[in-house]
């Protein structure tokens, strides 16, 4: 199965609007006939514990009369992108993205030829890169996300993730999405939840693309960001990117994001990273009942098998705390039937 | 006609829901029936240009086929707070909060006798508080929002507006909303708008109240706002405000708000100071048709009459700017038939 979503931007045309409807129309008509008659929202999930926490605490809040039952405006649902929704092995994505764009500008920045981390960037010399650490990897973002409007910053975004492919798959990043979350964040829609994403990455680097894949409108993504000024260039407004970090929404910084942008505490709460575990602490400790749920990347066969000593996506303390805590820790291996939706 | 809102915590229980579910269905058959008879939408809003070119602008985007149609999703309407959704004289509502939490916080704080500008709270000194200017303001903003945690200070919130009295009226704050402005949310929203407020106000001074009040969800707000900290006490995981500016959300901040927190353009945006101008700015210059909205306080009787030199809600500039753009300006006295629900 493969959900459709809206295009972002209809080109117009009461055609191709007349489609659309229709085939929303149909998907909707599908969608209530396969609820009558019990059909599964997670087919993609295999049977089992984490599974079935899902389905129970779905029944539970949405139960109308049930003490557990909790309004639809405060089903509230927040998801981390990177191993969470999407792969983020090798490299994090918006890393693959940073090193194309500082080789897509090196004919600008001939210096950059004998200068670090630049030169490291250059010559596909991970190890020094690596080196380079929080300052080396702060002067790369800057040098590809600052500098120029919201507009041009969206474009260049748009016309990347479109052409790039994944070294492994060799498909576009935005197919690698897991079959089995987009199966859950339509499951919780179609449940009256709103669904978040809450990202380490950058709010900027996701927008332009997580409605088309993951039906997540720009209005409900949190993530990091630097600085933007408003100016007017003659008579056009422009907000103009500056190299200055803004906000970093990882770790202890998620819980700031989510009360900033949402402004309610969550029920449930995805991640499967270190960097989600205050989020998952935030959401569990609220007064409704709640879900938090980590995904354990456990298939090196289908995916990759990665926690507590990897450079992405470590998973450590957040690992034993799940397990002391009763949260539902998914295994990618045991619990999903199928990983992606071209498989 | 008095618009009622579902509370925001309902406090369980099937009688209750049972009502509200019926109350909302008789409201919304209301509502289709109206519209089927072709009903005023704004029915508080005397004939007029103004009228007028809210009508024309919601009848031209959400004409399917048209080639000034926007899709739903795309119909982002922003409002400012103070001064056009609600009262602002003769001080901001939040201002008044801040005098009487420094009257009620100062049995713990004996120093404030002898210390500007606490002093002058205490001693009802207007025009020395004012002569503290940013300052001042800036640490009695700090002494009253900051050192709790977010839980408390919605507490404190949620006590005081229900209690306090507007000087004039006699009456909470939140029945001092312009009865046409809630016309016009309710108006938007039935036309597929996504309304938010975006304020100059404290995000979380609003956000227990928004709901209630306009039918705008917390995340729907935009606000100023003090930085905030997540910290574990025990194994309850807190966010503490701390004494620190994170984010004005005025004037040339407006933009800068409204592109982190939404991620899209306006394509209506109502105002009536120079701290919206750039917001309005901003939406005018977008691709999709749109509307800039000023309203101009001319109602001395009514309401207040201000602009050029007020202290608060100062309309000077954009009242220029607005000429010369061909902006809707709303005059109170004239476009207004009524300006309260309970007239």
């Amino acid at each position: 199965m493969s959900i459709k979503y809206p295009p972002r931007k209809p080109r117009s045309g009461l055609g191709r609007r007349s489609f659309l409807f229709m085939t929303m129309a149909l998907v909707a008509a599908r969608g209530a006939i396969a609820q009558a008659q019990g059909a599964d929202p997670l087919p993609s999930w295999r049977e089992g514990k984490a599974k079935q926490s899902l389905l129970d605490f779905v029944a539970a809040v949405t139960r109308e009369g049930s003490s557990e039952f909790v309004p639809a405006p405060e089903r509230i649902a927040t998801f981390d992108n990177d191993g969470t929704l999407w792969v983020e092995q090798p490299m994090y994505v918006q890393l693959a993205f940073v090193l194309d764009r500082v080789k897509e500008l090196y004919p600008k920045h001939p210096e950059w030829k004998e200068k670090q981390p630049f030169k490291a960037v250059l010559e596909g010399d991970m190890k020094t890169l690596v080196k380079s650490g929080e300052h080396g990897l702060m002067a790369l973002l800057m040098a590809t996300h600052a500098g120029m409007t919201t507009a041009e910053f969206e474009a260049i975004v748009v016309r990347w993730i479109a052409s790039a492919r994944h070294p492994r798959w060799h498909r576009p990043y935005t197919e690698l999405a897991y079959q089995p979350m987009l199966e859950l964040l339509a499951y919780l829609r179609a449940s009256g939840f709103k669904t978040f994403i809450v990202s380490g990455g950058g709010i900027e680097f996701m927008r332009p693309w997580t409605d088309k894949v993951y039906g997540v409108p720009p209005e409900q993504v949190v993530g990091s960001s630097i600085k933007t000024r408003f100016e007017m260039r003659g008579d056009t407004p422009v907000l103009v990117r500056l190299p200055q970090i803004n906000f970093i929404d990882d770790g202890p910084g998620k819980p700031v994001g989510i009360n900033e942008h949402i402004g309610r505490r969550p029920i449930a709460a995805f991640g499967n990273s270190d960097g989600d575990l205050q989020m998952l602490q935030w959401t569990a400790a609220g007064s409704h009942r709640h879900l938090a749920l980590l995904v354990h990347h456990t298939d090196a066969v289908r995916e990759y098998a990665y926690d507590r000593k990897s450079t992405f996506g470590k998973l450590n303390i957040a690992l034993d705390v799940a397990e002391k805590s009763g949260w539902t820790v998914v295994s990618m291996k045991d619990d999903w039937a199928r990983i992606f939706a071209f498989e």
